[in-house]
């Protein structure tokens, strides 16, 4: 398919979803095209893709889901976005962020069923890729702002280890947990992106050694979430390889309140500007920036010594361990549009800052999808992908979906 | 002195010195004449100030000390920047900075010796200062690129914790490590400007609490500063200062190294675009980079383990005690220009990621300055300020200084 074309399909498919699915705060539809004529010979040639409203693209806002930052034109392309425009790919157009990726929800509906949320903060992008308008779109995460809504809309997503990816042209929440990411229909389409991206290569695995993570630390987790993780590790060991059990006995809900700790205490920092500005800020945010405010820097510390202790323990393990498999989030899409849904799951990977993949495919009873996490050590991301394009295979095998 | 006069003061006194100095890479005469003409009624009204050209100014370019920058305009001004326009003051040009902050030294020569180093990477604001140029000049400090030419060129200096002034707009090497700061002639003017900045308030000391570390477990120390420092401590003992010695028996030499290996790993994923065209980089550089890509997510990781731990233990220790005092550089600024001077004293404590105020006011037999370091806890920076404050004023008495 020519950029060209491409393109033109998108902006077909986007006519006919978006009324419904409310994904896109700005689709640049002249600007993609004059793109596409013009773009690089590149391995993504052509490829439309849509860009959260929280990272920056030349000539168009940045709008991060606030009244603060409305018009607010970019003058720069972000560094992810300049790396997939070398590589021959077309910004389409901004989409949907919560208010400044935290928890205020954006307008935008789950493909599956318009009356559930789509997750955030990466909600237009997750509902884009899964409406089938875009093969591509770009996210972020800080706490499941990329593996929530890719599990919730039924599509495949990539965190890039907090890092690895320059945040250049990201407006930011937290130094220590932000890392870019990219989300796509399937893992194969995601990989592709990565490797045009970064270069890195998905590895096929030999002898796959998996750790099963239940994810019940931190929270609940749905019995058709657990079902699912269960019915792929079994059908992973039935198949040789070598499924054990993270022990965990309440690490990662520590984890999971340190990030949340880090979280408060930088975003307060990063937004202190706006904190001054309170009247234009919803609830949430401004309850997380107070929380900041009254956070110690001992208290801070303290969360990020844990970060660093668990992190060398788990990057001993990730190297005789292909990925610890989990849920990428508690069920599925909950109800309702007020809120995003639960990001516990994500926290405390997202505080070690490690590379995740998320592997689309199992459904709950209603056919809302229901998405697994794989969490990798950061030097070994082609390996990670390598095993999650397996996983998803298997996983349409074990449900029956398409190939 | 209207801000009008203290343009014209700096030009005429920036055209006497600036032939042999040369700190400046370029000076906006006419946008600084034009923008004290309708600065802001602020506590820093027309003021002018140099800013180190990793540092952003809108509609001047941003060159970092290196080709491969040249003629970049940048098109927003810094955090740091706009923050001291909205407080009056006015930005005079870009003062030279090493290659990307690192070791490439540019031109400037030292105002107290032109055949000795300035110190770097933040050499034109430190010398721009010492010569009377500008009241205030802006660094940053990644591995001592503030303190180093701050006690090099004998004026005050102040690097603020790292995270709690936002970097946006300054071209950095390490996230984990990099801090702006401040360079102005002595601590009282210093305190001004960080009262302006972020409101911090100086705190006079009542009871003085404060630790002596001699450097001398990273490096060797010159006999002169060991002086300076035993001096100074006595002194504050005999006027009823709590004064105790730091334990350090090897600690501080392990944190500059786990230091080295953080700066290296992020420096080579900050400047892995210009990675690509080495041929425009510096030997120094170059090998930082090279060391950089060989660092595995381990050793990284468990330098910000070590980073952690300490730091939880040190700030617990600075709930009690009110600064760190030790020697900001291991001498006097070397003869010659090829070299900028060892930054290793600075490297535990900007590992550590706390505030530092260097104080001037010793030198040594051959006139040379030499500063001290005081580092503080970053909850509280007030109280920091006023005891570099204090501490400068008894400088100034032991050693005959002008007042």
């Amino acid at each position: 398919m020519t950029g060209a074309s491409a393109v033109e399909d998108a902006l077909n498919r986007l006519e006919k979803t978006e009324p419904e699915i409310r994904a896109w705060v700005r689709v640049d539809a002249d600007g993609a095209r004059a793109a596409a004529g013009r773009s690089v010979d590149g391995p993504l040639k052509g490829l439309p893709f849509g860009v959260k409203d929280i990272i920056d693209v030349a000539g168009l806002p940045t709008e991060c889901g606030s009244a603060l930052r409305r018009g607010r034109i970019a003058t720069g392309d972000a560094w992810l976005v300049h790396r997939l425009r070398g590589a021959g790919a077309v910004p389409l157009g901004k989409t949907v962020t919560t208010e400044f990726a935290y928890f205020q929800p954006g307008p935008t509906r789950n493909p599956h069923n318009p009356r559930h949320t789509p997750g955030g903060s990466s909600s237009g992008s997750a509902a884009a890729v899964a409406a089938g308008v875009v093969p591509l779109a770009l996210g972020s995460q800080t706490a499941g702002s990329l593996t929530r809504p890719a599990s919730y809309c039924g599509v495949a997503g990539y965190v890039a280890p907090v890092g690895a990816w320059p945040t250049t042209g990201i407006t930011g929440l937290s130094p220590t947990l932000d890392a870019p990411g990219l989300l796509a229909a399937d893992v194969t389409e995601l990989a592709r992106a990565v490797r045009a991206v970064d270069g890195t290569q998905a590895e096929a695995p030999r002898h796959l050694r998996l750790l099963l993570w239940p994810g019940t630390g931190p929270a609940p987790v749905d019995r058709a979430m657990l079902d699912a993780l269960k019915r792929t590790g079994r059908s992973l060991a039935a198949e040789g390889a070598a499924v054990g059990d993270l022990g965990d006995s309440g690490l990662t809900r520590r984890l999971a309140d340190a990030h949340a700790t880090v979280m408060a205490y930088e975003a307060a920092r990063a937004l202190a500007d706006e904190a001054e500005s309170p009247e234009f800020l919803s609830d949430p945010l401004r309850d997380l920036l107070t929380r900041g405010r009254n956070t110690s820097a001992s208290d801070h510390t303290a969360a990020l010594e844990l970060r660093y202790v668990v992190r060398a323990r788990m990057l001993r393990l990730l190297e005789t361990t292909d990925a610890i498999l989990g849920p990428a989030a508690p069920g599925p899409a909950p109800h309702g549009l007020a809120a995003t849904g639960d990001p516990v799951l994500s926290r405390p990977w997202q505080l070690l800052g490690l590379p995740v993949v998320t592997v689309p495919g199992h459904r709950d009873a209603e056919g809302m999808p229901l998405g697994l996490q794989l969490v990798g050590h950061p030097d070994r991301v082609g390996r990670l992908l390598g095993v999650a394009r397996h996983t998803e295979g298997l996983i349409r095998r074990i449900t029956g979906g398409a190939p």
